[in-house]
């Protein structure tokens, strides 16, 4: 193992996307992509959000071996509420070297900091505890700037969508981000000591945002497969990825991740406990708990996944499930629970949990372990009665200025859907949902990003602020980098629709900017202003591979005879000619569409021949038309002649 | 061209879809497709729907160059109303031999018919008119048997869903058939001249069903590859198919796709039509389109598509439009109403296409020409202008007993779609629906089979009786085989979320039986019971491919340890063998779920430690318990020990 994670064979993807290029806005150097369109358009570039970091960025020199800039140290320490402290050492079983099948090894990262931050004491770092005092931070403003992207274009635009109550603002104001976060209705997750990432928001508000899971297990994958999937992952569009490794080598497969990720890294550290303990549930304590909760806030973690909500009593409403209980991390504490016949120490240490917390600003993502995992568990008693508690335990996070995040479902039918996104809100106090899919039905194993893409992108548009991705390999195996894209881009297409029918602001410039490009045959921007440019030109060119049927007005579905896009072309082309407007058209055509419905009824009444009454006015108009038609050129193939023969 | 249809050219993919075999149920010998279980599970077979006709029945003798037998002659020949006629001669350009580019051809199909049927004069063979009569036909009983599966098991069972005012009966009877077809909520699709088809039913209170679209253009495909797709679409679930073929051979590759299929076909003849007049819209009249329906009826098209909807006075209202007149046979008509300024020949000719259509029972899918091509133009004047014409039209072709259904969009954002279906079933008397997509979002050309499922599946759920398919190539290229599968697949799992939402009886029988086999790690039965077994395994053994790995009680996503599902079920076992009621365990737990708001809410008023107060009783229990779990074998890897050591 040890080699797959050498320098050489430290491989990861670099370079804009085609027909993107980067660029940093405002004062803090916002970055996004703006795409650039054919000149025949004379459109502007068209800005779209980009979590992509410097791996996209032709001026930057990537190092995966340093690391990447600190791009938020100096904003960190300028608030002098932090102070430095030796890094907890590393200890053999925090890379999992007990118990059996601990062979092997990897490389630790080679620029390790050996002091870290954490606040002075009785301090609190989390941008919710600022937010309260009224200060906007850095991070809020770069926020502010990062969701605007298009919008002042915007001004006075007429809102079209149905947002179930969202306040959504025309206009993003670093004051309107720190007002999100200070009610906990958004959280931006970054830990002091993840000064790498650049900042972001989590909020039903804000762009519905999406995360990613990578990992590995004692079964599968390495941590070189693992860093390109993150750069990988973030290059098609994850805001935030998880770390679920497993089995061997946690720590220093984190330590490589958070070092070279610009976006937020969460965790659930639940799975580093046990292996601690050898994979024995039972063995856990709050000790060992604690003690992971520090080595990873220390490394930088942004948000911990934590299944407080996995009470006792509420393990026996499992049961009678088809699928019992499918979370990990909830499974493992229940089985905590029944061992012991105690309560989770996670709910009962809770307080103790927030201390850490505020130390590191590490945001709580409370953990669904009692989800359903089939469509006969859904929104059963066991998960509304967790629910329940993890809103008792936002609200215990809030006394503490903690930045919280609700994980939801899972497995969910989608007439049962917006129940599940009502509950929450009301539960929880409009703490951001964080859902997996959910999955719309069970029985597609394959195409469970599609399954599970249904119901994320209806949940979405219900109010979920962060959409976790599920890949084609969901129940079957673990992603690979295939995988890994196609769950990233159907995961963006759905954040997206769901952007769309909440009527964000600006989410519908880049449909419509693609749907020019699609209708003027500008093939080349209908590919970069698409979320996936390269596969989009590869399944074009299966068929019309020649360079120049990329400027064809037809493609390879129709035929050059067919395009009815070239075909409306000239109908307008025609139209225009005519130089009159639609009213006049109408006067001039046989029958206004309020007379047809009374047309029809008579002519099915006597069912009698079909020749439509008319006008003297309305054939003389009839007549006139016909004759600017012939003197315009007989077809009508006025312009796209040429091109057709070519 | 001529050899690739060339006998040993012609390929199709045969026998049973992995862990299925075809039974024939009842005295009509009704097909379906039945899922063997593990023995240890059980469970009976698991019956599913299966359109995919003899090609995947063991005992069946496929010949493309005969075509299938004649499933319905008799039925058909039966009821003595029809009367046999000589065939209308082929001629040149039904094969499009017209204008530039038609050199190459395809060879006729071998065993064409000399001799088609047609209704005696006077008579009216569609289904509705014998729906409206009170005659229960053999077609009728067939679609009862065949929609019912397994809800005869299901008596009492209680409905879970939300169906938006349908009228889903717990169990189909033939007569319940013949009302929804009489009153024209549902259609039975199959021309008296394709007897080889197996009756199927298309209506809102039947299981939603999909199309999917295979042909050829003058650019790419040829005949063998369109009828390989044929038996390769209906293989993973396509209930019925078009023949969009443009270009040449149009005629001999619909006969070849006819003969040899089981499910209704449906075109739009206003193709063929154009490409007798040499691709020149303005050429095309009455004269020639009543050819061509009678050419293709006499060929067995069970549905045509008809753009009668597009009318001269609602071609203005697209001038305005992002991607103006996105279908085909709108555009080709708009071209047509505007060169001649006069209004469609298919609007004002409509009631003679209906005595065409009546002699050989060809279904109206009336298409939606006007339908929206982008976000931007959705649910516009253009469109619902049209629609209120198609409701008109609607009410016609039912003064002639005559099966319709109205086609929908396309492209509209998810908060315009139930507008769509309301809009619909108000305006066309609740006739079937049948919605392309609609497309959720512009933005992900690649990915347009998912950003379209997404509004497949929640129309299907608002009352859509049928959605055709779109595969990744649309918008970019003519879908091959493998894009078809994946079309296919997509549109089915759509389709069943749809089924699962309304509450249809049976639907869920099947998501339950997966997950049943999932979480007791039955992975063949996983693999089998899932709409793509091939590539649920596929994906499986990427990771884990040793045959071992298939009753392996954990999968390469979580390991051995980590396995949930594992874990779950020892802790249920370790619950069993308390042998007590949850209420008895809850009793014994520390604190009822009843009690915990207090506690928490006490607990966070005075921010004190979190140590639950307990109370002796619950203590003792909790004693009881701890020691019954020892004894029981400490760590619970009761039995699966035994594996996770291998």
């Amino acid at each position: 193992m040890a080699d797959v994670a050498a320098p050489t064979e430290l491989q990861v993807t670099t370079g804009p996307i085609r027909g993107s290029r980067k660029i940093h806005v405002g004062p803090l150097n916002v970055a996004m992509r703006e795409i650039v369109l054919d000149p025949s358009c004379d459109e502007p570039p068209l800005r779209v959000y980009d979590p992509s970091g410097p791996y996209t960025d032709v001026n930057a020199r990537i190092d995966i071996m340093a690391g990447l800039p600190e791009l938020r140290r100096d904003w960190i320490v300028g608030r002098g509420d932090v102070e430095q402290v030796a890094q907890r050492e590393v200890r053999p079983e925090d890379n999992g070297q007990l118990g059996p099948d601990r062979s092997g090894g990897v490389q630790p990262f080679p620029n390790v900091r050996k002091q870290v931050l954490r606040a002075k004491p009785g301090a609190n770092v989390s941008q919710m505890h600022y937010a309260r005092r009224g200060i906007v931070t850095p991070e809020m403003e770069y926020v502010a700037t990062r969701e605007n992207l298009g919008r002042e274009q915007l001004i006075g635009h007429i809102r079209d969508g149905q947002d179930f109550g969202a306040s959504i603002p025309d206009y993003v104001t670093p004051e309107f981000v720190r007002e999100e976060v200070a009610r906990g209705r958004a959280i931006i997750p970054n830990n002091i000591n993840h000064p790498e990432s650049e900042p972001m928001a989590i909020g039903r508000n804000f762009l519905v945002k999406i995360n990613a899971n990578i990992g590995n297990s004692a079964v599968a994958s390495d941590v070189a497969k693992e860093v390109d999937k993150l750069v990988w992952s973030i290059r098609w569009g994850a805001d935030t990825v998880m770390d679920l490794s497993t089995g061997r080598n946690i720590h220093d497969t984190r330590e490589w991740i958070l070092r070279n990720s610009p976006v937020p890294i969460g965790t659930v550290p639940i799975y580093q406990a046990l292996e601690k303990v050898g994979g024995i549930a039972e063995d856990l304590d709050w000790e060992i708990f604690r003690d992971t909760l520090i080595e990873q806030a220390e490394q930088g973690v942004d948000y911990f996944t934590i299944h407080a909500g996995v009470r006792l009593p509420y393990i026996p409403m499992t049961a009678k499930r088809v699928t019992g209980i499918v979370s990990r991390g909830g499974s493992i504490m229940a089985k905590w629970c029944l061992a012991h016949h105690q309560e989770s120490f996670l709910y009962t240490r809770f307080e103790e949990i927030c201390e850490i917390m505020k130390a590191y600003d590490v945001a709580f993502s409370l953990g669904d372990g009692l989800r359903p995992g089939s469509i006969a568990d859904a929104n059963d008693e066991a998960q509304f009665a967790e629910l329940h508690t993890l809103g008792e335990l936002t609200k215990i996070a809030w006394n503490h200025d903690i930045q919280v995040m609700i994980e939801g479902p899972g497995h969910v039918p989608m007439h049962k859907i917006k129940a599940n996104m009502d509950k929450q809100l009301e539960a929880c106090g409009e703490a951001p949902f964080y859902t997996l899919g959910p999955l719309t039905t069970d029985i597609a194993p394959g195409y469970d990003h599609i399954t599970s893409g249904i119901g994320a992108a209806m949940i979405g548009w219900f109010g979920c602020a962060m959409l976790c991705y599920v890949t084609p390999k969901e129940h079957l195996g673990l992603p690979d980098r295939d995988d890994v894209k196609v769950g990233v881009v159907t995961y963006k297409l759905a954040a997206h629709a769901a952007d769309l029918a909440k009527g964000h602001p600006a989410a519908k410039m880049r449909d419509d900017a693609l749907s020019r490009a699609r209708f003027e045959f500008r093939w080349r921007d209908q590919f970069n202003l698409s979320l996936d440019p390269d596969t989009a030109e590869q399944y074009h060119d299966q068929t019309l591979p020649a360079e120049g049927a990329k400027t064809a007005h037809f493609c390879s579905m129709c035929g050059p005879k067919f395009c009815s896009m070239k075909i409306t072309a000239e109908v307008r082309e025609f139209a225009a000619k005519q130089n009159q407007s639609a009213d006049s058209f109408l006067a001039a055509s046989i029958l206004p569409h309020s007379g047809a419905a009374g047309e029809v009824a008579s002519r099915s009444d006597d069912g009698g021949g079909l020749a439509p009454t008319t006008t003297p006015e309305a054939e003389a108009g009839m007549a006139a038309m016909s004759d600017i038609f012939k003197q315009t050129g007989s077809e009508l193939y006025i312009g796209a002649a040429g091109r057709e023969r070519d």
